[in-house]
């Protein structure tokens, strides 16, 4: 592995130089620092610096522009809190750091995980087009996705919710209430999660030999706003019920049915996806498939703790849960 | 939850009784034992009692007609040792049992963990047949299974490594030594790891644009001897390489190619899966698919003590290694 001498010598420079820029020292330019990070990730320094500290350094990475966590009602708070507590119980110092696009184009991921000294990160909120994700292929870093999953780099885990078991969950409930008009109103595009619902939604229409009608699944977004794009659309294709991929999407549906003059449940049944505090304060209470977002954060530490120490573990799901309330009823 | 007189009470036994089944005293009958433990299971008794426990006694069920690990050669040994590793670090006292048929059958599964005073188990070997597998979606018991899920039991997880990525490493690198006569002999049909195996062959066949052809896909034992049936008909229909469930399969194939008079590599390319001491004795040296056994048993032990925790893990995937050594050849 290479040592300090090493890059030292590649870049043609002093050894304190070098070590000035791994030490993030303030007396050499930053053009020189980023050289010196980038060239001693490449080399491979990294790990072998990392590992010789004795309080493990972890950060937690926030794209704030997809992903909110700083109130209880948000989704990320309990992902963050539930990390928190697993690095407790390591007695690993974590930093938690909102990673917009300016971080993101201002330094490679490896170098700035290398400049801060962290040994491993849990990445919330990126999708597949952000910048660091695309690096992620080759990171030398230990890090663990939510919801996301990058092929081929063992150094990369991905933690998430079983969402085939989820929606299997929430179709196989309206079913047994003898709906079969089902509409799917998914999250964004371009996210697996939303992928992995869509597939799921259709297969498990078919296991309950329904054909899925295209007119009755959507892609939104989430935000419950996006529901009054989709849902006169599900009402005059005839849906009798709509599967939500998240609870604000589904406060949004209940929202735009009751402009419509439809009543929930007694007109058209509605299911959330995460079951946030929201969920229980809706009106009716929303019926909903859970993600238990502290034991995502739990597993989120268990799973870097892995991979900081070489097991190349690559997916843990949890189970989803439903959350029976008042949003769904027995077709007539 | 239940106490031991709500047990002797709905028996109408005496709780001395009662206290003396489950607590394996030899003057009560065994039937009574069984009732005793039968009914606490029923009435949700076990959890209570095994949580007061000071140490948590754990154990690992072997199937042993289909795995074997007394030696090192053997896939389940790494298996042990890494889930016994595991087990050390977390203070359990751990207990290997084969678990045959006649301990199957003698006995529920849960009332035979609660009467052992088992907080939890490592099942190894189990087809989707197996009693105590049927048993499984109902069990309150901790319970990490290697190789096969349990849909809707939030009590059983699933460890594993990823099939989907380990065939598509064993196709990508023969494509990209200019095979398409690729030929797929499986495990045994009825594993839910086959069948994975075999929905990651024909998808990776078609993303790499071949077609996949019938006649080159076909079930087997995970045993040398079934190379023997399906070789042939490979060769027949122009295979120039076979990519194989195991090592052991992988041993027979090349075995009758020798014996059809034809080399590997030079005639026909030959890829294992699992990565035994085998896999580097063989001749030629066999190109493989790793399963870190040793991460395997150490997962399947974060695993349990998740479960044992109440965090419902479900699915623990670990990656697939590519091992490159002398049996596969770019085609001419």
């Amino acid at each position: 592995m290479a040592t300090i001498k090493d890059i030292a010598e590649r870049l043609g420079i002093a050894v304190s130089t070098v070590s000035k820029g791994l030490n993030g020292a303030n007396d050499i330019s930053e053009e020189m620092r980023q050289l010196v990070l980038d060239t001693a990730v490449e080399m491979g320094y990294s790990s072998k610096k990392i590992r010789s500290r004795n309080t493990t350094k972890v950060c937690i990475f926030i794209e704030d522009r997809n992903m909110d966590y700083e109130t209880i009602d948000q989704f990320g708070y309990e992902l963050v809190m539930g990390f928190k507590l697993g690095a407790a119980s390591r007695n690993w110092d974590v930093t938690t750091i909102p990673a917009n696009l300016t971080v993101q184009t201002s330094e490679k991921y490896d170098s700035y995980m290398l400049g801060h000294g962290f040994a491993g990160a849990f990445l919330l909120g990126f999708t597949l087009h952000d910048d660091w994700i695309r690096q992620l292929h080759k990171t030398t870093v230990p890090t663990v996705l939510l919801d996301n999953y990058i092929p081929g780099n063992q150094n990369v885990g991905y933690v998430g919710t079983d969402s085939d078991e989820g929606i299997t969950l929430a179709v196989n409930h309206l079913v047994a209430m003898g709906h079969k008009q089902i509409a799917f109103l998914n999250g964004s595009k371009n996210s697996m999660v939303s992928e992995e619902r869509d597939v799921a939604f259709r297969k498990c229409m078919r296991e309950n030999g329904i054909h899925p009608d295209p007119n009755l699944i959507a892609y939104g977004y989430y935000v419950p706003d996006c529901a009054k794009y989709h849902v006169p659309n599900f009402i005059e294709h005839h849906a009798t019920a709509v599967v939500c991929a998240s609870d604000l999407i589904a406060s949004g549906v209940i929202n735009e049915l009751h402009q419509m003059g439809l009543k929930v449940p007694d007109d058209v049944s509605v299911i959330g996806y995460d079951d946030l505090p929201i969920a229980g304060q809706l009106s009716p209470k929303l019926t909903t498939i859970r993600q238990d977002r502290y034991d995502l954060g739990k597993s989120a530490a268990l799973m870097l703790d892995g991979l900081i120490h070489g097991v190349s573990l690559s997916k843990l799901l949890l189970r989803a849960k439903f959350i029976s309330r008042e949003s769904t009823k027995r077709l007539d």
